[in-house]
């Protein structure tokens, strides 16, 4: 019997969990639910697309919910309303707000007697997990985290927010001299702007004043004024077929020291190289809907997260045969 | 109420053990087990050191007891018979024989109520949780794990056993070619002898046939005769001098497609860089004899390995401030 998976949200996210929930052999993609008409919408797989509501009518028939919405406006939301009625994942990726979003949607869990696993991905996700074995492992010690080479949305939206930019693709950018310190285990002290470059391409609408856009672009608290930031000025055509994709990833390093003076120095590094941001995301998340569903199958409810799953559950193989073959 | 350890086996890694116990803050060591005369052994830390069977009248004192004898003879007897009084982490590294190891010490654990955390370190260890995390994550793709550059103890002991040789100490060097076209997303199919190279440091019994004893080593089957091995002669002197740590490390890499072509690549690399092996593996150890207690506190029972172990179990802080912080 397979696991009947339902996807809320079909943006690139939904796609790629689409694509990865087709690929497992232990899943059957059940539907797709949105917001908009889907009246209009064709799936990749030839799964019925319907409208949200239409979930409640499906509770006997979806084991686990996967909610690929955003996390500003969709999952503070959606997460806790589905958690009423399904085993639910999401990505939610608001650091800060993870403590609040957790009890609301423990809250709905409660209810229902079903699992949650919110904030799965690769950061939060793999990279959370990294810094947390790190951390264990290595109590004396130091974490870094480095993002890139990818492209930010949130960076990439910020520019295209300005006057007179018709298009725009940020890419956040590792410092290699701060890579190279940490991983010969120099411990430095980093600045925002030692460990990270910002590079934007920009469209500017006809007639715009470039100058000023660049100003608005390096000068923009938060998303750029800490960091060195680069501007090239494109046209539409080469943004389209230079920086069409999604590309990202990036560095969990964990270095610390044992011995009785400290004198053994330790580097672990964990490192994602991805072509395709959303894909490699809806992976995750596909392996956590099986651990979610397995969790709720013995009986346990209640919102987790990456932290609270054994590894064994994420693998579609039983404990035996991981024993045998992976230990 | 601090977690109460006992060390049994105190070489390398009993040492190492040792150290890490001492730097946790929510652990204290209460005494080290030997199979050797106690009185003469003084611990670094103070600890003191009693006969193993000694260790059978402190069953109230200790909360965990870790393991540091030897896969080979030591851990197939001691981890059960431990096991049948205490909670207990071992770090049995023989792959093939995990299985049979697993049954051995989860019957002992079910008489005693306690459990188990077998086969804990880096490899087995860290580098199987890679393993597992990699192929639940990208279920299109391969693994491919690569050791050192690093002191192999059972190949150094291998080539002391061989006629006219007095010392030794041999390194296994991951091929840098091989690494690269990995790490590049390529799938190579790789054969042992382009994964890996293997360097051998000598010192020679006075006298000794030198072209003996270097036929000897590269011919040798399973240690040598497969890998592309360079032998170098060198002085007792030296061998001290620029030989005497034991550093090791590696990498797990997992590099899978996604998308309904398969067109996007994603590449997953999990690096170690460990000064000292003994006591990498026992920080490792360390982590586990705190998720041994806890789970033992909720009322689990049974052999469980790291793919049964939630990462928060690690981590000394509660989950509310792990979600905070970590995530």
């Amino acid at each position: 019997m397979k696991i009947r998976i339902g996807i809320v949200g079909y943006g690139n996210l939904g796609r790629g969990t689409e694509c990865a929930v087709s690929a497992a052999e232990d899943m059957e993609l059940v539907a797709i639910f949105t917001r908009r008409d889907p009246a209009g919408i064709q799936s990749a797989s030839g799964a019925p697309v319907y409208q949200i509501e239409k979930a409640f009518e499906m509770k006997d028939q979806i084991d686990v919910m996967v909610l690929c919405g955003g996390s500003a406006k969709d999952l503070p939301e959606q997460t806790p309303m589905m958690a009423e009625h399904f085993n639910v994942i999401d990505s939610f990726d608001t650091h800060a707000k993870i403590p609040e979003h957790f009890e609301a949607v423990d809250a709905a869990c409660r209810k229902s007697g079903k699992v949650a696993v919110i904030s799965v991905g690769w950061d939060p996700g793999m990279f959370s997990l990294n810094r947390l074995y790190g951390q264990a492992i290595l109590p004396q010690g130091k974490d870094y985290t480095f993002w890139g080479k990818g492209v930010s949305q949130g960076h990439s939206d910020a520019i295209r927010r300005i006057e007179g930019v018709q298009d725009a693709r940020q890419y956040t950018i590792p410092v290699g001299e701060a890579l190279e310190q940490v991983r010969k285990g120099e411990n430095p002290e980093l600045t925002t702007r030692e460990k990270h470059t910002r590079e934007c391409f920009v469209v500017a609408k006809e007639g715009a004043d470039l100058k000023a856009i660049e100003q608005a672009i390096v000068t923009m608290p938060n998303y750029f004024a800490d960091y060195d930031t680069t501007v090239h000025f494109i046209s539409q055509e080469e943004l389209d077929r230079d920086h069409k994709g999604i590309p990202h990833g990036g560095k969990v390093f964990r270095t610390g020291k044992t011995g009785w003076d400290g004198e053994n120095t330790h580097i672990i590094e964990y490192s994602l190289k991805l072509d395709s941001n959303p894909e490699f995301t809806s992976s995750v998340l596909t392996a956590y809907a099986r651990a979610a569903y397995r969790l709720n199958q013995k009986g346990e409810q209640g919102c987790k997260t990456v932290f609270d799953i054994a590894p064994a559950m994420l693998h579609p193989a039983d404990p035996a045969e991981l024993r045998k073959n992976l230990l």
